[in-house]
């Protein structure tokens, strides 16, 4: 059977979200659209989408290998990937392993300060509250979701960050922080969802220290192509 | 052996704190001030220090015979206590039994909304970052404190939650929220210290719902020494 695109159930800002054929699955389209400054600033950037469809692909491919689960299912074309459907949940986990752009300035720590052990953050995916930091209380007597949850997302947050931080560490990159979203499938399986990419954790060159992610875009510091297609080339070395 | 006030330790908005000739002692007087955002708002208020010292070292009593340890030693005169020096930990904790405050704006849940269980915030005290809110992990890898430390302030704060909140059942006020400040002393006795007035509570007339705390000056909505002596009076009805 073969796939198709049906309506567009949710349009963001990096990324378009559409029903298939199989209502389980999402066809989900990688954009050439930056944005910063919580969407402020927006701009077209040709190669960005098919850029962070190849990186994020090889990233669930990796978590797949090492038994994470995750909504991934297959690339169906340049900037295009089939996942299953799953229910989100309404958090952002943060992961930390060194600090950088907010926690810097909130904590006045030096740039880069190790974070041992690794610190997990979560906010509130809510527009109208504007994305608050939130503890596991507030979400648990809040209901946003239960104790079971927040441990497992917990679990799953610490394996993904032990494979990828040994994963880049292989191609000279230091994993410094990242943002993953969760969902649960129709059978119960809790998955890693929305996508993998320099969109949304901060990477650097571990001989130069130098930004391989968005940082170069927020900052206006570097060609956010040239950039992401050198994280790109790397990842393609490792068989 | 007399005690005798020595030199200031620590002006602050609301107390003032000296050494005295028991090195292991502290003398705290009440001061006859109120401040609201954040100190930009300041105001002399006779009679607020002997109400604020009246209504602490009751809350006080009750919490040790409740064998809740506290930094309270004995009342010295009309505005001042003595007090176990103890280290203190750099850290607030805000017990929210209904949603009131910041936490109604932060949430946008309805005012007095009940919180159940109670939800513990942790607050990093240091004026050069403006106190922010703080999760566990940061705590902990920043080194605030450790560990064992937090699963013992959480528990200390969940027990003065529950017998504060019935004291003040028992003479018609809902305890709506409250903020602790705790400290080591030198035997390793970890000790609810700073003050317990309505400085640094949430209170609600059980009945009419009327506020009976610091929010009547910080809203400007009411005369803080008719409140607060409202609130000494209730309390001197229980023996």
């Amino acid at each position: 059977m073969t796939i198709q695109k049906l309506d567009l159930l949710y349009q963001g800002k990096a990324k378009a979200v559409y029903a298939t054929t199989d209502p389980e699955q999402l066809w989900i389209s990688y954009k050439d659209q930056a944005t910063a400054l919580n969407g402020k600033r927006k701009e077209a950037i040709d190669g960005k989408g098919a850029l962070n469809l190849h990186i994020s692909q090889r990233l669930f491919q990796v978590l797949a290998e090492a038994a994470i689960p995750t909504h991934y299912v297959r690339t169906l074309d340049a900037t295009s990937m089939l996942c299953q459907r799953a229910a989100m949940l309404p958090l952002e986990v943060v992961v930390r392993n060194f600090a950088s752009g907010h926690f810097v300035s909130k904590f006045h720590v030096a740039p880069m300060q190790a974070l041992e052990p690794a610190i997990h953050e979560l906010y509130y995916k809510d527009d109208a509250l504007d994305d608050p930091f939130i503890n596991d209380d507030q979400v648990l007597t809040l209901k946003i979701t239960d104790a079971r949850t927040l441990t497992h997302m917990r679990q799953l947050s610490d394996r993904v960050n032990a494979v990828l931080r040994a994963y880049f560490e292989n191609i000279a990159i230091t994993l410094v922080d990242f943002k993953l979203e969760f969902g649960y499938l129709s059978d119960g399986t809790l998955v890693v969802a929305d996508e993998l990419s320099p969109d949304n954790m901060r990477l650097v060159d571990a001989a130069t220290g130098d930004s391989l992610d968005k940082d170069v875009f927020r900052q206006e510091t570097g060609d956010l192509v040239a950039i992401y297609r050198e994280v790109a080339k790397r990842l393609d070395q490792i068989v």
